[in-house]
């Protein structure tokens, strides 16, 4: 019997070589010459259908549980349109921000700039990812009416991800260590605008968009009417929900094991801006900062080893499950409070419940 | 007395601030720390107000053109807002460009990326300038019949550029000579794509957007009515403006004297796809073209004298001035084919020769 989740998986991968065939097609009939049309293919290739696809496939998931139905053929290419188009705003950053990183591999290959006829040329490649995005808009969308909202929703996302990555550049730089620099509030910021809004927000919004959701709407309820603000709603779930996995992610790359998390953690090494060492330094005595001081962001397993200790004494694990199950709830009940209905066009709580439960207490 | 000239100059850069505020502000809005919304104000300063501002201002004298009469205060705040987003997008394509190609300065000061701090990332950088420009587009213009033509007008125009730049780069690599990859024909794919583009269209189109310029109108004339498709023509006419303004810079990079031009030419040792190597690659004799294989793009001003010695042979200065005077001619029997008419929201010649005077045989 075959996962209905791998299949709807396949479908959707099934569907990437439509969508670089038509941007390839639109640079040949620009004139492009075959090197370079060639040369724009191996980009898209390369660099966007890959990795988990969590995020594209959202974009469909949301519109299926939007409209309450299995979507018509005609719905199931809009809905992809818009999810690889999420895909590709992932890849822009990806390929960028592993030059900017300095990082040697990304989803089991070379990071694209590490090519060696590549190089630098990435730094255009990557705009011409997210000149793709809109190109696409424009195609498949110009003309009905969530055309403009889809544009602004992914201008305003780019935005907010180059406002967090910016934050993280600055606040934690590879090869200048200052936890000082630090702070629980800033790890949120970065967590909220580098990764939170693209992930988990936009593609809930695309959908909503495509849906018609309206910016506001009212439903009788059994103590009177209710004023529902679906995008806010959303984005203040899902923001939180964003957040929690990201967090998960950084307690992953401490606590979790090379077989369940398919890499070995390197946060404390790199000197990344994580939610342990953030907790730790919001938690320890003087000579545990000293420590931390002393030995995190350098590379040296021994070092790294002594911060994990302080990791430990601090009771990191404990605090991490304390979070977890006080967020679970706070999102359940902040879902909860969704005033449903079955009319089109209006916000279900499924789409949050069905993120939630992907993530919740996930090792991997 | 003071220059008109240098007055509307003087007043299009005394708006930049106003603008960079507008920016800064929102960054701080979404909850910024301070040392990121620094950081934003910084890159603003350093990379945009700069240069000629050429392209910015051609925006502002071509809505008065096309409005044929001086701007009020709030026709002047959009056509500025239009002038400064095109100046936007330029800093984005030299903030990126610069790592690139490695150069070393920019405008009279040290490429951004170069600046100690900075380093890579000018490459989130030069995105978040790019942001800017939809959010001033959507702060200035949304709601306003305009707004969807300028955003497409950027997409479209920044798309062109990139495939400009991708051609470019992979057919010039500066550590790789290869005349074989040369031709007129990619030399004029290249200057069109990269530049022609978002130089000279991207301007006036912006400007024929704000006057509300439609797609296309019919007008009456003595020999019967007439179509006009304005956005057609001006991109016929800006693309050869624009063609021929990179060639004289190609060529005033070769034959202008230092004072002239304010630098030195590097193109012949940058092994730059230059309007002079692939004219003279087209007419060169075997010997010739072995004295350029054997010469161009090397790091050694030997070389690059007997390059230069063979464009003599060639008598590139005569085939130069042939080409310019051909070239003004055909553009001003273009120009003046353009059916007018006093009635407002129609194209009118004076936004081409007005280009077209600022550029003939211009020296530097």
């Amino acid at each position: 019997m075959s996962d209905p989740k791998d299949s709807r998986l396949a479908k959707f991968k099934d569907f990437f070589p439509v969508i670089r065939d038509q941007l390839v097609s639109y640079t040949e009939n620009q004139g492009m010459p075959s090197e370079a049309v060639d040369w724009y293919r191996k980009n898209l290739d390369y660099n966007v259908p890959h990795g988990k696809l969590n995020r594209g496939l959202a974009v469909v998931d949301s519109v299926e549980i939007l409209l309450g139905r299995s979507l018509t053929e005609e719905e199931y290419v809009k809905a992809a349109v818009l999810g690889w188009c999420v895909e590709l705003l992932q890849a822009v950053f990806l390929v960028s921000d592993d030059i900017m990183d300095a990082s040697i591999t990304r989803r089991s290959q070379p990071c694209w700039y590490r090519v060696p006829e590549v190089g630098m040329i990435a730094i255009n490649d990557s705009f011409m990812l997210e000149a793709a995005i809109y190109h696409l808009l424009k195609t498949h969308f110009k003309g009905l009416p969530c055309y403009g909202d889809l544009v602004d929703l992914f201008h305003q996302t780019t935005f907010q991800t180059e406002m967090g990555q910016l934050i993280d550049l600055i606040t934690a730089p590879e090869d200048n260590v200052n936890l000082s620099n630090f702070s629980l509030k800033k790890h949120r910021l970065i967590v909220i605008f580098k990764t939170a809004y693209y992930s988990f927000y936009l593609p809930v919004a695309a959908a909503l968009h495509l849906c018609l959701v309206p910016e506001s709407y009212t439903i009788s309820s059994p103590s009177g009417p209710v004023t529902v603000h679906p995008y806010t709603t959303a984005r203040d779930i899902l923001i939180v929900i964003g957040e929690y996995f990201q967090i998960q992610d950084d307690f992953l790359d401490y606590s979790g094991t090379p077989e369940q998390i398919g890499k070995i953690g390197t946060d404390i090494i790199d000197n990344k801006c994580s939610w342990c060492i953030n907790t730790a330094l919001a938690r320890a005595d003087p000579a545990q900062r000293q420590t931390l001081d002393d030995n995190y962001g350098r590379k040296d397993p021994v070092k790294e080893a002594k911060v994990k200790a302080v990791f430990e004494e601090l009771g990191l694990r404990t605090i991490y499950k304390e979070y977890e199950e006080k967020t679970y709830k706070d999102l359940q009940v902040k879902i909860m409070a969704i005033p449903e209905t079955d009319e089109k066009g209006t916000l279900k709580r499924e789409v949050f419940t069905s993120f939630l439960n992907k993530i919740y207490k996930r090792t991997k």
